[in-house]
């Protein structure tokens, strides 16, 4: 604290992210649901033909081609698409620009730990809503008077996927305020909004290319919605920051939107991985939650998730743990990892918990 | 406008930075500021070599090897040194966390078009204070009760530079409020304030690398100051987005920090070629504001500065201009070009300003 400071700086509590190791720490990261294989060999040839003196001037500030590229894909318009340095950047420009009204947000009370930071960052109230018993979002309780929905489907960091009726069923019901779908993880076996958007004026689908894509090392993410609120993010977007989108980072993403057989490939692997992760776990004893996402969400009726933590990042495989709200608190997230990385979990996880 | 929209956005009247021309088109770029010399080679080859599946993973949040190299290169500690996607994104930290107080900001009256719009985006009240009769920054007038100065040094559009003397005179004037001294050009011939940092509590001092190091396309900025004054950037950054600077960014800003002859190189060539600029502008009648950035501010007697703009642009050469406020209506913005960029700049002037 300082007497420099803006008054809110000192009530901020920013969000924490997951440990990012140091080069050269031979580690089974398994803790920031990257995902476990590489970007298109696309994205990479794109890259090298960029390196050169070009990286003197500045990018497209509108990153046309980029979201031509996704709005191609989607079958959008264009100026129906916001690209932003990564999803959270995108999600801080729609709390600040859509979420910011006189009722409070409504969140499930179990979701992507970001969300709380930006209501205090833009003095947003909110209301957490509890999961159901089956830890999915109860669609049905996002009734009451409120400036605006954020929900992550799959959910994180339980990896429960809503149906595509039920985020109608959230739309139709708040047709009065913006629903946020954040969809970082769709692509591992959700189905997306986006096919809504035209039909729901207070729809916006936010997605990511640092998990289906490959790309959490360039930052790149996007929403997509009706023109009206894709502008509200371009005027946020245009008094914060004129060129949030590096000349190299609208390249990678451009050739990773269009390279759709390896996306293709790439998450039908990470889906036959999370199923072989689901079942070793569960031969272990795990209790694990029916995912759509490129991690798994388990506990162990026998064994305390902080020990367990603790115990695995000894032998050096880091996975994630949250302890609050405290229905969660004995569970771990796993990220789906390469044969060998799950092969390395299995190790060690098969001493720690002996007998199965 | 929509009834979606948080309240705040309808007022906002975003930036809007120079034209950058899609690819192919040829023009004769002089209207950004950008370096007309390519980066490093060591950058491009910093940057091959991290060309492959370690783009799936996460960047570091927290740049500690950009911010040593940084520290390095300025003699201080790496917890004195913030970093953003591009210096505007540092500065937005910096209005939202350092300057946003009961008492209004300081800003002098001719400066970089942006710092009004982080007023207006984050509630700011401000005060603008005019330019001497040299169009330099009135140091002496900046006395009145205030939350905050941001001064641009060398200022922009002018490129007249501010001495050290009174930059500190400035800080000792205002002890009770954070003094930001934004030196995106101070390579090309002012003093940097960096080396005040470690005496002054109250000073911040902003640079970038789209400038002096030929990186516009990559984004990355920085700033210097005491601990808490970063402290506090860094809790408004970790309430935003976690990882504004993407791996190849990072890679990129730390080669070009550390390659310090080809920095003293590229530099010096623009210095000559800025005072080639000068000269011609001169010899063709234009009044010329002796510049310490890469960039002339110039006015001609005879001739209007619109006229001329359009009449550039007809022939593939871009500048800027500045119709606000009127005293630097009749004044064009010219960047250093490569000699060959500046021989295409005087063909056309010959023929628009003859008898010369």
């Amino acid at each position: 604290m300082s007497r420099y400071w803006s008054d809110f700086v000192n009530r901020l509590k920013p969000y924490v992210p997951g440990e990012q190791p140091v080069a050269g720490q031979k580690l089974v990261k398994l803790n920031t649901n990257e995902n476990p294989f590489g970007p298109s060999p696309r994205v990479l040839a794109a890259l090298k033909a960029q390196l050169d003196d070009s990286l003197r001037l500045y990018p497209d500030p509108e990153s046309r081609q980029l979201r031509g590229a996704i709005a191609a894909l989607y079958e959008v318009e264009a100026n129906q698409v916001f690209v932003g340095n990564g999803s959270d950047e995108v999600l801080a420009h729609i709390f600040n620009g859509l979420l910011r009204h006189a009722e409070p947000v409504l969140l499930p009370e179990v979701s992507y730990s970001f969300y709380p930071v930006y209501c205090q960052l833009f003095g947003i109230e909110r209301v957490d809503i509890p999961l159901d018993a089956d830890f999915k979002v109860a669609v049905g309780a996002f009734r009451q008077p409120n400036g605006g929905i954020v929900v992550a489907n799959p959910n994180a960091p339980t990896g429960v996927c809503l149906g595509l009726a039920e985020v109608e069923q959230l739309l139709r019901q708040n047709v009065d305020s913006v629903v946020v779908i954040d969809e970082a993880y769709i692509d591992f076996g959700g189905e997306s909004a986006i096919a809504l958007v035209n039909r729901y004026p207070n729809l916006l689908v936010v997605q990511t290319l640092s998990k289906s894509r490959s790309l959490a090392g360039l930052r790149v993410g996007f929403a997509v919605g009706q023109r009206d609120l894709i502008d509200a993010l371009e005027r946020v977007k245009n008094s914060f920051n004129s060129y949030p989108l590096d000349r190299l980072a609208q390249t990678a993403a451009q050739a990773a939107i269009e390279d759709r057989e390896w996306f293709q490939q790439c998450r039908s692997r990470v889906i036959a991985n999370r199923e072989a992760l689901t079942l070793g776990l569960a031969q272990l004893g795990f209790e694990v939650l029916p995912s759509a996402a490129n991690f798994v969400f388990a506990r162990h009726p026998e064994h305390d998730a902080a020990v367990l933590l603790a115990a695995l990042r000894e032998q050096g495989v880091i996975v994630r743990h949250f302890r609050r709200p405290s229905s969660i608190a004995q569970f771990l997230r796993i990220s789906v990892g390469t044969e060998s990385q799950q092969g390395a979990l299995f190790r060690v996880l098969e001493n720690l918990i002996p007998g199965h």
